[in-house]
């Protein structure tokens, strides 16, 4: 007799699928849900997405021969059903473990994961490679990219589908159509999808037939019986082939099918105990998130040549669906593609309209050819918002300290930080009014300060910096986030040493104020810099170098070039002696 | 009475070609035709892409009214015939003014160009932001991308055609199919061109209508009546539509029609006064080019999962068809597509084969996503040839002067810089053999030089510079291409200072050897680096950061942060003040 949890119990491992039927791998999908939804509802996470793959998830492993066949995620925040097959069901089972295991596949956990994968739309390229290895060792097993969830539409998706197709030896693309970006789906590509789901995958037009593919199409892909027997016709093909399975988003929980976007990734608690979408604390009055919106708001009012742009993250920048209801036109999703995304706005922006580019720090890496060509080379007057951007505890995939060094590194660009409310509201104004040369602001991280007084600063005068308060022998430059620890390393100072430390915002990451750090070495002997950032290529390395032939001794602060994961943030300061102490003890040995 | 040369005389600008007939346009083709062959054999560049493309410019400004309708080149390196109808003519007929116009489209030479653009696959997503712009403010034009060449395949292309069929207004999309790359075509939509090709545009299975555009074809896409015909259907479009165009590479010059590759780009002379192949001289024996592609044969007579890659530009690396064809399936070609072909590559190394990958050092930043998490993240030990890095006399759109400030700050990355034709072989030899890290290589720009002892270090110890001479007070890290000029330098000091500098071949890019930079702090007062590259966020600020609490003085020399559009090398060099008397100069100041 089957009960509603045996079939989970004796299931660890692929091999142990082998022997289900069908019945019970319905039942094992139904508990794989439910550990799911209680787990991501405790930690945090990607519900939505998990949700939906669960049975696709289930038939690979029951058809293919994992870890001989490779499957290969995509983005792989689709993993989690994959890593309760494959030995890591106690992070699931077991609320002691529910921080032991990565949300996306990790090649130190399992040999059931090839890479470790957190940005987009990687998959197909990924295969291709592994197949053409297996192919030069003269190896013999099955090759399959698992694509979707929106990361169709980025480029390297785009490149690697059209490569695979062209591999000539055995290679399956499944292409998980669930109807969804992390937002609503965008781009042309989608109109063919949804034909095809409106034809049964008959309609002759066809995208990926187009490419080459033999192409197979799973109407429920939620339906195990239906996705093996498809995986049953296509393992071991000598030839590309493409499996398109149209799955629910969300499927199985009320709250989450109903709401796709919002359940894509989710806070703790966001579910109450029955299942149902927890009440919501109310949002703090006042954010940087909220004075942007407002800012465009309010701008869109006055000018029809506003645009808000933005790659398949809308909940990043609180663009809510209401939100987006009211920028209307002057509102654009681009899909995942970053890329297309930079080449759009300079575009807008060398036209004369006024497009703000919204982007999530761990993702301006995605599009840097088009940050220096089509924009910084062009000097388009687009403005950039970079949110998340500093060091964090974030997982490896998706840290958010390498910003700096990406951008303020090409010509052009004018990268600007602020540090407070009045400060930012008036860099916006100034981005927007201007018409000079591309503009990136690093959007606070911190917690919303005010000064009270309204920013009439001249921003225009390139790189000049803000002398916050006059002293002498250490010179103090805080960026960005961290010019609060700046003053409180002044404080620190004036305690410890009493020395009345020269503070210094410098509001540009992308030059230095020859000016005032000349003013500086009458009266100085240390100048001590501090960034949210990786320090190799860093903002620091500009005011180091700058001094390299005087006596002025410098201490750059900041991460070290490294992949931490999912490192808390004080052992990251801890080790990166971006704490009061550790700065006040460099210090003491200089003086 | 129409004579051969009075067709061009009288046109000078699109308004100039309004009042002609066909014959008359043919004729003008057949000029203009004879004028590129003459210009572009005297100075080199793009041959075939502008002979195939002169009927469809000379139709799209007989059609569209520019300047008001914009048309945007894709690459742009198809601009010639377009400069030839828009004002600059001169540049073509008066040798004297051969150089005044840039390969490229060029807002500063000609309100009839929009963008500088020399990267490929940008047109489409740069055409979408046109398109929103006009829309956004209540404007009413054509906009045009000609997209094509081989760019079709590139992640950017693909995520702007993708977008543009929903922008819901006017878009004319213009695909050049010439059914090559720079080389041959690759990838799975080559094969719906051809399907299209091979049934007058009629199949049904249509890459572009899956996106969702209204599709034309123009079988002679060198025919301007045809061209004109179809033009003039969809000009004032009130909604998406791709013209697809197919053209003969090449067309009218006869070594270039049956040489497409070798007449993509070619030298000045390539051609004789009878405008056949000129009489190719003799190739240098070695250089680091044959030396690199003999290293290839020979461990592939040993090692049949070597796998030597590279994205649609084989002729910078030397892979002539033969070459390739000796490689075999252990050649990958992958088309206009940076991003895969890194994934791909990551892939391919994790998997236990020997990737090499070669790119030109302009198109690192095309794929800095890919490796920064495909392959760095993973820790993949690829080997990436990283050709041409230096500063150069280039156009802006082709600087090679970032890779350094770019793959020098990737977490895992180890970039090796040699500086002779041994200690290339022995880092090729290394990152063969090892299987620890992703290595990049920058191959010499410079002269090869030998010293006649194979090379035995042991690169794995990471970051261990090398003491190329001992001396005391000043020291010269020379990198890479500089060593050279370190050299002369240390020499220039012995004569000028009587000061015995010391002399550092640095290695390493990626990271400073503390115990070497510790050991001068004892009998040296000055430190000066030399990089073939940009100083921000290069090799160069990371000497400096470390000597930033010493009482060392420190001088970085490299090449300012900017985009220089064919600035002579000497005027560089001279302006960044990389030449051996102003270091001494800069010396003198601080002895």
């Amino acid at each position: 007799m089957i009960t509603e949890t045996n079939v989970l119990d004796k299931v660890n491992f692929p091999s142990d699928l082998k022997s289900l039927s069908f019945e019970e791998m319905n039942l094992l999908a139904q508990e794989m849900r439910e550990l799911i939804i209680k787990k991501v509802n405790a930690t945090g996470g990607h519900m939505s997405p998990n949700l939906g793959i669960v049975e696709a998830t289930i038939a690979m492993h029951y058809v293919f021969d994992t870890p001989k066949d490779k499957i290969i995620f995509d983005v792989s925040h689709q993993c989690y059903p994959h890593k309760i097959l494959t030995g890591r069901k106690s992070g699931f089972t077991n609320p002691d473990e529910y921080w032991t295991y990565t949300g996306y596949t990790a090649p130190e956990e399992s040999e059931y994961d090839l890479f470790k994968v957190g940005h987009t739309s990687t998959a197909a390229s990924l295969a291709c490679g592994v197949a053409k290895a297996r192919d030069l060792k003269g190896e013999n097993y099955n090759v399959i990219a698992l694509v979707g969830d929106g990361s169709l539409t980025g480029g390297e998706a785009l490149e690697g589908i059209d490569n695979g197709a062209i591999l000539g030896s055995n290679i399956i693309m499944i292409i998980n159509d669930n109807d969804m970006s992390i937002a609503e789906n965008h781009g042309g590509i989608c109109s063919n999808l949804k034909l095809l789901r409106d034809t049964n995958g008959a309609a002759e037009c066809n995208f990926f037939k187009a490419l080459g593919y033999d192409y197979y199409y799973v109407a429920d892909g939620n339906d195990i019986k239906q996705l093996v027997e498809t995986f049953n016709k296509v393992k071991d093909t000598d030839h590309p082939v493409l499996v398109h399975i149209c799955t629910q988003k969300g499927k199985g929980l009320k709250p989450a099918e109903e709401n796709k976007e919002m359940f894509h990734w989710i806070m703790p608690n966001t579910l109450d105990e029955n299942n149902e979408i927890a009440k919501i604390d109310a949002q703090p009055q006042e954010s940087y998130t909220s004075i942007t919106k407002d800012f465009f708001l309010n701008k869109l009012s006055q000018d029809k040549t506003l645009c808000v742009i933005n790659a398949a993250t809308p909940g990043v920048f609180g663009f809510t669906p209401d939100y987006r209801a009211k920028l209307g036109k002057n509102y654009t999703d681009v899909g995942i593609c970053e890329e297309h995304e930079t080449a759009y706005a300079s575009a807008l922006a060398k036209m004369g309209a006024k497009p703000f580019l919204c982007i999530m720090s761990s993702f301006v890496q995605r599009t840097y050819d088009q940050m220096s060509q089509d924009l910084c080379l062009n000097n388009s007057p687009l403005t950039i918002l970079v949110y998340w951007g500093g060091i964090s505890s974030a997982d490896a995939t998706h840290l958010c300290s390498f910003d700096i060094s990406l951008l303020s590194n090409i010509p052009n660009l004018v990268y600007l930080a602020p540090t407070n409310k009045e400060e930012y509201i008036g860099m916006l104004e100034f981005a927007y009014k201007q018409n000079e040369y591309p503009i990136a602001i690093r959007v606070p991280t911190i917690e919303l300060t005010s000064v009270g007084i309204a920013d009439t600063t001249d921003y225009s005068i390139l790189n000049k910096f803000k002398l916050a308060e006059s002293g002498e022998q250490i010179a103090i430059i805080g960026a960005g986030n961290f010019f609060n620890l700046a003053k409180e390393v002044k404080e620190a100072i004036k305690n410890k040493f009493n020395i009345n430390a020269t503070l210094i915002n410098p509001v540009y990451l992308t030059g230095v104020d020859e000016e005032l750090l000349n003013s500086l070495k009458s009266n100085h002997k240390i100048v001590i810099t501090l960034e949210d950032g990786q320090l190799d290529g860093g903002f620091g390395e500009k005011i180091t170098r700058f001094y390299g032939t005087s006596d002025m001794k410098v201490i750059n602060y900041g991460a070290t070039k490294e992949f931490p994961d999912r490192v808390p943030l004080d052992e990251l300061y801890a080790k990166y002696r971006l704490t009061k102490d550790a700065i006040l003890e460099d210090i003491g040995k200089l003086l």
